[in-house]
């Protein structure tokens, strides 16, 4: 068995390394590719797709997991063996159920998507991404067919970034968290809102910069095993448990934008980066759900970044660095505009009470458009009214609508946006874990200190990679289920009252 | 048969595809990847050259040769797919000698082997690297054991580079250039040396760096396909014909290092940039030896850009940008001070005139190691005394002997540095064939207008990519075999009296 979880391993490996060139090529045509690249690119990223697709489906791999799922089974549930061969069924059974021919497809179908979404947002013209929203909408039902004994249609979507869940249970979730959120946001909107002045005065990007990653040095982003760069739009990115990337995006009026974007994509990076390095090149060695990565990128650029401990050590410094633009502004005013409550229209520059309203209205309308209950044309009118409904605003066309995100164009219709409030409930939720393990992390965070945080998320949560299920995992660590109630005192807490 | 060439060219495109993304790698390697990166890199190469060559022997792809041949040989000798069936023969016989098995064996050693050169050059320390040496010996024997036949054991390594060229014609060709570079380097060398101390003042790097850039986007280089960063060693690499890059290195005490590192990568990339779009995907995109590759690096580098009518137009220029460290430095300074000749230890260093000298040394030495004649324990003398007969300096260590340059700690012994003064050679070859049939030339480099010249070198050269061989490319531009004479000429013309 030693030597066809060997044999297991090497097959995996290939596989792991394509996935993480591929990876690479991304991160590169959002860096530094001259825009003349971009054909052939397309042209290597489907190569690299499909040769890892045809890796992860080789028969041997099937016939040495046929042969290890048993002996997996007789391991001790937390052994990294036993964990391994779950992870590689998982991922075996995925990639064997859709078809190579129908990923190439899909593929090629969502880049043609995307590039007309490109034209499409700023033109304000929805007409144009709208047959290939129609199609995107087939290709997406298609691919929950392959896993057929679904309740829910979108239950297969859902699955592939945050197993374990289903769509009733994040109805269910949803609206038991909207309950407590819409009288939260009325009472805070009902004040006075903060004033955010302070922070869109000139600030240099060079020196904007420079802060950021002296923060996230400081939170623990390890830097000889990664590095920033500038995108349009910021992400994380991982070629290796040795080199995980995060990119960023400045706005010399806007200190905000950068800063909590950079915290954000290190929050993701040091989940990676805290994996276990035996993990290396197996499927074990990535964050376990989109949920769960996202609550590391939350609770660091949220529940840390934007509290006041967290100011109280680094606002001093901040102001050194620009003492033109915030030596007269106190550190109340400062905390108080990074924590604006403002119903907007644009999710990614919701505040933390308003962003998951945001996400829940696309939850709600892909769930519709998958049950046909919604059509693709309809979809606009759906989105303003469902806005003036939660938010009391709605834009006045698409752009800042339904073409502001591009998920929708560029990947399913369905499976990845009840990601991003899993992400809020669970990081509240691991946070208070930590708190009650040290209560001493509050003050440590005010010294500038983070190392009992991130050695109790390390302990708890990224060294594991993906050995636990998100729903193991959050057990282990927080010794209940997915729970709101730690979410909504933390809200309550800084916004109630 | 239409349809078998479009089974080929589809079976080609995803090797090179494949190449290109290795290539990728290497680049990012060289330039971003933060150091916890390495240990993958080297994973993801091997996985990426492992599957590159499994497709290149794929059996489809001789069976599909084998009835294209004829095919090929029925096309007139110059249509587009005569010349691929011919370059695609190439390419899988070299794949198909070598067995997978060594190339893996050998790249697993050549990694080790730069490993320990990366650490023996800066100690100074020869013995590190002579057991990899010895090894590399062998395998580079085994490796032209696979082409047998041969006249000399080199002659199968320098075709893979240089297609058509032997040691013997090699031996004779450098024998009848040395009997002329030598009286004039010592002619040279008997008058006062150029004072090139202006070139050795402080020169910030961020102004090099504009500077350099403004000058070859002037020469033709095309930043729509292309862009340039900085790596320790400069290089010129390619993703596909739009995506063409180069590095450079800067140092502030010397201007000259980083100007004509950057316009020597430029001279590749616009030959690579030059070749007709058609090809991309297919084994004609790309230069067709690593000699005509090295004739325009230099062409662009030396022929034009240590060239009195060049910096008759850009010296102004220069001067407005560092008007410190060069305006009261007249034009003729600067222009001897960049074609100062000094015999000295670095190859790369090295002037025009006496560079030649230093790969003729490595030249023999690789024959003589390869023949048995010179053991490798014996390299670092026979080093030193070459170097004192031929240059009249010999370096008091190896760190600036045989250990100065990386080839053979990291390539074959052989099959390398003949390239470099082919290059030298056909650089003044294809130059004078230019000037011949545009008399202007000359005159519109002085204006700053390369259009001709590089119109001239693209229709003759670039465009044909590796569709001819070197030796018909050079018979078809020049209307001659490689010959040394204009070379002489331009050496004499520029050097002599």
């Amino acid at each position: 068995m030693e030597a066809k979880l060997k044999e297991l391993k090497a097959l995996l490996s290939e596989v792991y390394d394509l996935e993480n060139v591929a990876a690479l090529l991304h991160w590169d045509q959002s860096t530094y590719m001259p825009k003349g690249g971009a054909k052939a690119r397309g042209r290597q990223m489907a190569v690299l797709e499909k040769l890892a697709h045809e890796k992860m489906t080789d028969p041997k791999i099937g016939r040495l997991l046929e042969e290890l799922i048993p002996y997996g089974e007789s391991l001790p549930y937390d052994s990294d063996e036993a964990g391994l061969i779950r992870a590689a069924c998982r991922k075996f059974e995925k990639a064997s159920r859709v078809p190579a021919e129908f990923m190439a497809e899909f593929t090629a179908h969502t880049a043609e998507s995307y590039q007309a979404w490109t034209e499409a947002r700023p033109a304000d013209d929805f007409s144009r991404v709208a047959p290939y929203l129609e199609k995107t909408l087939e290709y997406s039902r298609r691919m929950a067919d392959y896993f057929p004994g679904y309740e829910h249609i979108a239950d297969p979507l859902i699955a592939f970034s945050d197993e374990g869940m289903k769509a009733s249970t994040l109805k269910k979730l949803f609206a038991e968290l909207r309950r407590e959120l819409v009288p939260l946001v009325k009472s805070v909107t009902d004040r006075e809102p903060a004033d955010d002045s302070c922070l869109k005065k000139q600030y240099p990007e060079a020196d904007q910069w420079k802060f950021g990653l002296k923060v996230i040095e400081r939170l623990g982003y390890d830097f000889s095993r990664g590095r920033q760069d500038k995108t349009h739009h910021p992400f994380m990115t991982k070629f290796s448990l040795g080199d995980v990337r995060i990119t960023t995006r400045l706005k010399e009026n806007d200190l905000g934008e950068g800063l909590f974007s950079t915290i954000h994509e290190a929050g993701h990076a040091m989940y990676e980066q805290g994996i276990q390095r035996e993990y290396e090149g197996t499927p074990l060695a990535g964050g376990t759900s989109s949920g769960v990565h996202e609550s590391q990128s939350r609770l660091w650029e949220n529940i840390v970044g934007r509290s006041r401990g967290f100011w109280e050590h680094f606002y001093p410094e901040l102001q050194r660095v620009f003492p033109d633009q915030l030596g007269g502004v106190p550190l109340d005013t400062f905390y108080h505009a990074v924590n604006k409550v403002q119903p907007s229209l644009i999710r990614t520059d919701a505040d933390e009470l308003t962003y998951n309203l945001h996400v829940m209205i696309r939850f709600d309308l892909e769930l519709a458009m998958l049950e046909g209950t919604l059509a693709v044309k309809d979809l606009p009118e759906a989105w303003r009214e469902r806005y003036r409904q939660d938010l009391g605003v709605a834009p006045p066309g698409d752009r800042d609508g339904v073409l502001q995100d591009v998920h929708w164009y560029a990947d399913t219709i369905g499976g990845v946006f009840q990601g991003y409030t899993i992400g809020n409930i669970l990081s509240a939720q691991f946070f208070e874990a930590a708190l009650s393990d040290h209560p001493e992390i509050p003050g440590e965070i005010r010294q500038g200190n983070f190392d009992t945080l991130r050695g109790w998320l390390t302990e708890n949560i990224y060294r594991h990679g993906s050995k636990y299920t998100a729903e193991e995992l959050t057990k282990r660590a927080t010794g209940s289920a997915l729970a709101i109630q730690p979410y909504i005192r933390y809200l309550k807490g800084k916004f109630g009252g």
